[in-house]
């Protein structure tokens, strides 16, 4: 399997530059677990999902911490079929593709009992895409059903849905929409946006 | 059909919401032919392909004549079988269902000559996703290839996928990789990164 993500942070701040390079270092506890490389777009994190969203989440709490309103951008993918397998994202948290779909979001809730207190708001957008044959939509239909229970769900949008709360609640849901549905090892994104500080909501 | 997309500009500068709001008047042209809804995270616009996309090239334009590294970043979709039809969505730009993969890239290149000059550079990543049954993977191989003969490919990166170029040609490409790819009445998505100005590149 592969999996990864590229990650953009948007500071929106003259002081871009500080602030991105000042929340990197909440990654550093993962590095030896992830594969990391940075270009003038995006950094690609490459890793299985139970490292990646925690530390896509301390890095999202690192940046917020600033104050400043920021974005924490990330395209995130699993089993695409033109990447090479790689045994850095051995992972043992995706979903057992035997079990039916309600034991699926009853396994996805069960997990977020678990989710850290990160005492750091996040408002996430976020898309999942299913690719391959299969019914695509009833599993994203299955998603949302979990999302709606999962105690962060904010509403749905067109063409996505938004989540908000604590960061740890937040990221913990994310990774089980990630993990518990589309096929095992099937293709599956996640087109995700998490806003922090925004001058909107004050 | 149902298209459109969900539209953030992110300024990298600590007068981010005079750049966005002195953008947005790059609209003003499109309103009558869009529904556009605005919230804290996203604005939603809806509309036919062959609107929506010089729409988003000319909000680009002008955040990025303003000097300031910026983002403009988008989730677009056609045809998702969770929105309802809608009248203002029609459009004659998405490619014949009949026609092979070939007739299909070299329709989409022919359609590249007509792209304007728009005088300002854009640094694009995006991913296209097509849902459903068929051979995804083969449209999605298949666009590659296009892009790759479009004069604004740059690189491929895990995930998405690089173009670099005059904004006109590279949202011309964008929408031609959109249109012409997936089946016309399929669900079919792209993530988005479009960058300006980035200290990166100096």
């Amino acid at each position: 399997m592969f999996a990864g993500a590229q990650v953009s942070l948007y500071p929106m701040a003259d002081g871009f530059v500080g602030v991105i390079l000042e929340s990197l270092s909440a990654l550093d506890p993962y590095r030896d677990q992830l594969r990391i490389e940075t270009d003038d777009i995006s950094t690609l994190i490459v890793g299985p999902p139970e490292v990646l969203f925690p530390a896509l989440r301390d890095l999202y709490c690192a940046a917020s911490a600033s104050g400043h309103h920021l974005v924490l951008r990330t395209t995130l993918s699993r089993g695409c079929p033109g990447e090479p397998d790689d045994p850095i994202c051995d992972t043992s948290c995706l979903a057992n593709p035997s079990e039916p779909l309600a034991q699926r979001q009853a396994n996805a809730l069960e997990t977020l009992r678990l989710a850290p207190d990160m005492g750091q708001v996040a408002d996430a957008q976020f898309s999942l895409y299913v690719m391959g044959n299969g019914d695509h939509m009833a599993e994203i239909m299955g998603c949302i059903d979990f999302l709606k229970q999962s105690g962060t769900f904010y509403k749905s949008k067109h063409f996505c849905t938004r989540l908000t709360g604590d960061a740890g609640a937040v990221f913990a849901t994310l990774q089980q929409a990630f993990c518990q549905f589309g096929p095992a090892n099937g293709h599956v994104t996640i087109d995700l946006t998490v806003s922090a500080n925004s001058p909107s909501k004050r």
